[in-house]
Formats: structure tokens, C-alpha cells, sequence
């Protein structure tokens, strides 16, 4: 068993979900044939990481209304001095996720038919984001 | 240090919270006698994981309910292609787990006494749902 | 590749978020000089687990307020036996994450600047609360 360890940068365009499937992919099998275990951490606090379905491009818009409704940006919160969007952006990455662990069969991991992983960034302005990206294979 | 996977099928009739707990044990056990790490993939996204409290049934019973006030059905979704319950569903995915990673001691994984391992099925009709089970022993 | 197991106590006093940063990375330098791979299980469904920033206190006292609105005390629960707090806890740690696994490099956890890990207590009475680390190193 022998572990690679690999850091991504993503870089981001404002709210939303980015899809990080293709390069983790082409990362996996270009390490590991076999079985083996990929652990995807987000380097950050105001973007997080989320798996969701592949297929309809609404199910994405519907995901970020439904994170915008529930955590709005308001005048409710004492941290104010990162802009109106950084209180929201760190509530949202705690009701999401920071990382991932899949196993990994034949060099892929065992993702759904419809399932993509995606960085989401909750914060309003450009940003360069940072995966490290962990597999364990024969 | 070796490693093993396993698919789990899982059949669910409707919402609710599936115990997983036991067959997840016995594999493990079957496995491994001493110490390892246990992942557990969700191949869905309308359905998740979660872990909760395994003693009163009205635990799972608030926890359904809450969901469901939190993420009601509506007309608010663009995604209405695939029946009310669907959009909501991938909501509620987000906001729990599609993986578990555990620490297996003495061959068995490291849950505290009061917590189980469930199926969090969001769809109203049955489904055959699909987990991944991976394991790493000495 | 070898690894180990420890169990981590931690004593709360109420509602709130307890930096447990420390003493994880003191535990894993003094296991692994290389790469690894840690995994951290929280025993129990009244607490849980967070990343978030470590900067401003404000943003923990934002992410508590946010919870307690979002999940409130009150008569629409049935399960009531353990005091008024206590399924408000169980969706508490529904919502947050009952374990972590972080890629380790140089020796510790590849952590981004602003990243600590916290215990989340949802509880209102003091508890020997219990986490179990996992390493795997070289």
C-alpha cells in the first residue's frame, strides 16, 4: 500500500458550484489501477465541498436559492469587517462539507451514475481555491 | 495493511431511516479482528447517511419531521421533472453525509454506545439504494 | 505503512465550540514525520464535529446564534425525556459532521491558515465528551 499526496487549485467566478469530477478522475487513475481510498480536503472556511447530481443544470440553481433562503445575508451577525457575503459563506460551508473520503475501484472512484463532486463557493468575489487530494492503492 | 470492498444493497419503502448498523458490523467483523478504517459511499443523491441516536424511535421520528419543515416541498423549484419529493430530496443529502469514515478497533468500528449507522432515504417511493463499503486491516 | 489509535477526552461546559486543534496535532507529530492519513469519530449524537475559522471569535458566536434560531428548543418534539435541549441536539449533529479525515504532510494535517477543528457541544450541562483518532503513516 502506498499513499500520493496532490494539491488542486480551482479558481472561482462568484457563488456557485464548480465541477471537480474530471481532473480528480484523470488524478486517480493516472496513480492507482486498482482498489484504493481518495480523501478530498478544502483548504478553506467559506467554500466547501458537495456531492450532487450530474444531469440537470436546475438542480444546482434550485441547491444554491435553497442556501441563499435559508442563510441570507443580514444585519444579525457580529462579523461584518469581510464583507455582507463572509458570515453566510462560513455558516454554509458548516451545513456542507469539507471533506470527502471515496473508495476507489479499478483506478475510479465509486461515484453514483449522477453523482458529481463539486467545490462550492459561497463567497461573492473571485477566488483561487485550494483541494489537497489523498489516495491510498496498492 | 490490506484493503477489501463491498457492495451493500439496501431497500427502502418510502422517508425514513434505515438501521445499517448490523449488517455493516458483521461485514467488518468477517473481515478484520483487530484495528482498521472503515469507509462507507452513498452512490445516490437522494438518499444519505447519517448517524443518530439508536435508542428512542422518536428521535428518528423528530429528525424526519424537522427535515421535512426545513426543506417542505413547493413550487419554489425549477427541478419539478422527476415529482415534488426529488428537489427536496437532493437537499436534504446536502445537508447530511454521503460517506462515513470509521476507525474499527478490535474489529469493530468505534461507534459510541448510543449511536447507529442509518439510511437516510428522502424519496417516497421504494428504491434499491446502493452503498460502498471499503476496509482497511492489518 | 503502519497505524495507530488514541482516544482523546474533552471536557465541556455548555453549549459552544472547543478548539481542539492542539492537542490533534501534538498527537499526530509526535506519530508521523511523513505523509498520513487521520480520521477523528466523535462517540456521541449530542455533539459533533466542525471545521471553521480561528480568526474572529465573532464567527463562532454567529454560527451558535445561527443554530439555536435555526433549530430551536420546543414543544413540537416528541422526544422530551432528556430535557428540552436535547433533540435539538441530535439535529445539531445532523446537520454538522460526526467525523473528519484530513491528508497529514510533513507531519501534520494539511490544514489551509484559517482552518482549526472544533467540538461542537449542544448540549447545556457539562460532558466528558470522546473523540477517536486514526492514523495511518509511513
Amino acid at each position: 500500500m502506498r499513499q500520493t499526496l496532490h494539491h488542486l487549485a480551482v479558481t472561482t467566478q462568484g457563488q456557485g458550484l464548480i465541477d471537480v469530477t474530471a481532473p480528480i478522475r484523470q488524478w486517480v487513475a493516472a496513480q492507482c489501477v486498482g482498489a484504493g481510498l481518495l480523501t478530498i480536503w478544502c483548504r478553506h472556511t467559506s467554500a466547501s465541498l458537495l456531492v450532487q447530481e450530474n444531469a440537470d443544470p436546475d438542480v444546482r440553481a434550485d441547491l444554491l436559492a435553497f442556501f441563499r433562503r435559508m442563510v441570507p445575508e443580514g444585519a444579525e451577525y457580529r462579523h461584518q469587517d469581510e464583507g455582507a457575503d463572509d458570515m453566510p459563506a462560513h455558516i454554509k460551508a458548516a451545513l456542507t462539507q469539507t471533506q470527502l473520503t471515496i473508495p476507489v475501484e479499478h483506478g475510479a472512484p465509486v461515484l453514483g451514475v449522477w453523482q458529481g463532486i463539486y467545490l462550492f463557493e459561497h463567497r461573492a468575489a473571485p477566488h483561487r481555491r485550494e483541494l489537497v487530494l489523498h489516495l491510498l492503492c496498492d
